[in-house]
């Protein structure tokens, strides 16, 4: 029986995670999590899993819960998330928070030798060198969830680093993948909402119509699998039936693909090293594959700049796409100034070469409350 | 530094295989092979690779063999094939003869505790529970060479039994993979060797256009992995890019991929648990996946058919798959006539369940005899 904390519980991939639980409940127990502001779903997941410890996110729940679940350890806020993943029983922390609010309890979780199943992106983004450090020195196992990252892990799983020559993410295009530049001068939330293959939170949908989210990803697959940036590509491929590939110096490929589920790769990490039974198959079709179009996503170029840059500027990127994006969900921005004011914010900022946690977490917080205060008020 | 026996040198597969051990001094020397009848190769091979013990084709050619070459022990015909693999030094045999021929020493070389790395499908086809308990009993190793089946090695590789759903083994089509059966009629030998993706030789490669070698290549897969026949699939893949794929049944699908270039899949073979590096890379393009029409190719619906009663019938099938293909390559019979006698033979042999060795290799060798004269004297 595996113990799972959840981070992010009643989000896209949390809920999924939830879903695999509940499948396999002689395999896992959902130990702690944290909740949202839906308290439907607040109240499903309590009464369905009954965790013992649950992060609430806001004080003024509290009351409430303390008094529906008495058979419950509450607590609530960014502390909260922490009193979870360093609750005494050892277990998997599946942390499926969005944006850079994820950070810190990957390493509080690490720090109390939890193994760590990662859908949060920023994590290693911001301080993937530093969570590596911690990942090393307290002996813990980093298991992505991404789909592309799962796909990649498995297609070079058991195989020698030496031998691999690079690794290719593949990218569905996002909401926007068949309009031109020009196009996007009019674009709208609705329609940047609507991704054409995956269905996933506003945030990633919205990262992936910038095809920033293909940037993140690149990032995190360097510090995931010790890989230089000249040895990782992206390739535009609609179907989104292949999520990654391994090239060895031999001349084999080995792809990894699935449907669309992302089910899937939460199960692979949940289960690894064995797999779980899942009632989703998948029919062979034609497959294309499309050279990335840099040009007409100058964030995922930026990416790659900033990535070999490292330091602090990351972050800076992270960060100010996290408020631009934000602003865009709240209707402040249009779609093209998240990438006016994800390219600024990276201009501007001195780099930091080897940025202690606490000046990663300070400067993000810095950038986003400036783009917020910029934008807000319009 | 891995001691190699070649047998088939002077073939398709054998030449490929010298040319990776040329590429390779330091990690491979040629102890043994056997030659054929082109007296250059020949030469070439002995000049070059400097082997300790050479089997000839025939006795004939011994004499002068042994007077330009005195440091070698030259050996000859069947028995040579034998003498080679039974030398006393241990080592990897590479089985890279065609056809029926290579059943035997595959045995005599499991005997003297030698892996195999096999390019000779008609091993398995004939006897594969036989060799498996060789196999077994002696404790070797047993390596594919077949393209296919060295992608399906390696998306296999590591994974446990439970888990695999099933296997896909791609299908090009072969030389007549645009005509009809109607078409078919008319086509000429000159026509069926030209295979549209790959150059090998010409058993192969008529194989490839009757679909036989693909019905072969699923028996062969049954053995190799321990899959039951509803386990193997095969699907028509015109590129010739990806050539094998294992089902999980979690959902995911591993596919193995390179350019046809057949040293690939022979160092995989040669260097595991290493890669060798080769300059061979594929650029990823648009691939394509159809269904098998087993109205289509008849010889692949029977070999599953033959493969799923086992017993003597996948040797008679094979038996007269080889006469027949022979029969053809020396313009004795038609196309289509290839089938007729395969399904001939098959309908007419009564079943042994459990034929041993000896039966195996004289049911092989009395139905080509008697498909020869039958047909030799046209």
């Amino acid at each position: 029986m595996k113990h799972i904390y959840l981070l992010g519980s009643t989000g896209s991939i949390g809920m999924q995670t939830l879903d695999v639980i509940s499948k396999h409940k002689d395999e896992f127990r959902l130990i702690g999590c944290s909740l949202g502001s839906d308290d439907e779903k607040n109240k499903y997941i309590l009464n369905t899993f009954k965790p013992e410890i649950v992060s609430l996110r806001y004080e003024k729940q509290l009351k409430n819960y303390e008094g529906l679940f008495p058979n419950v350890r509450f607590t609530w806020g960014d502390q909260g998330l922490i009193d979870v993943v360093t609750y005494e029983k050892e277990g998997v922390v599946v942390n499926a928070l969005s944006g850079s609010a994820g950070l810190n309890p990957t390493i509080e979780a690490i720090k109390t030798k939890k193994d760590i199943a990662l859908a949060n992106k920023e994590t290693l983004v911001m301080a993937g060198d530093i969570v590596n450090a911690y990942v090393k020195k307290h002996q813990v196992k980093l298991y992505p969830i991404d789909s592309e990252h799962s796909a990649l892990w498995q297609t070079l799983d058991h195989e020698s680093q030496s031998d691999i020559s690079k690794i290719v993410i593949t990218a569905s295009g996002g909401s926007f993948r068949d309009l031109s530049r020009k196009d996007l001068e009019n674009v709208d939330l609705n329609q940047a909402l609507k991704h054409p293959n995956w269905s996933m939170g506003a945030k990633i949908t919205i990262d992936s119509a910038t095809m920033m989210n293909k940037g993140l990803e690149v990032i995190e697959a360097h510090h995931l699998f010790y890989l230089a940036y000249d040895q990782i590509e992206t390739v535009l491929h609609k179907e989104s039936v292949v999520h990654g590939l391994t090239y060895f110096k031999d001349g084999t490929i080995k792809a990894s693909m699935s449907v669309s589920d992302m089910r899937i790769p939460i199960a692979y990490a949940l289960f690894y090293p064995k797999r779980a039974v899942f009632d989703q198959s998948l029919t062979l079709s034609n497959l294309s594959f499309k050279p990335m179009d840099y040009e007409r996503f100058p964030l995922l170029k930026l990416a790659y700049e900033v990535g070999k840059q490292g330091g602090i500027m990351p972050t800076v990127m992270n960060a100010a796409n996290e408020a631009a994006v934000h602003l865009f969900l709240k209707k402040k921005i249009s779609f093209l100034e998240i990438e006016d004011i994800v390219f600024k914010y990276v201009e501007i900022q001195e780099q930091i070469k080897n940025p202690t946690l606490k000046q990663i977490i300070e400067i993000d917080q810095k950038i986003q409350q400036e783009i917020y205060q910029a934008y807000e008020k319009r």
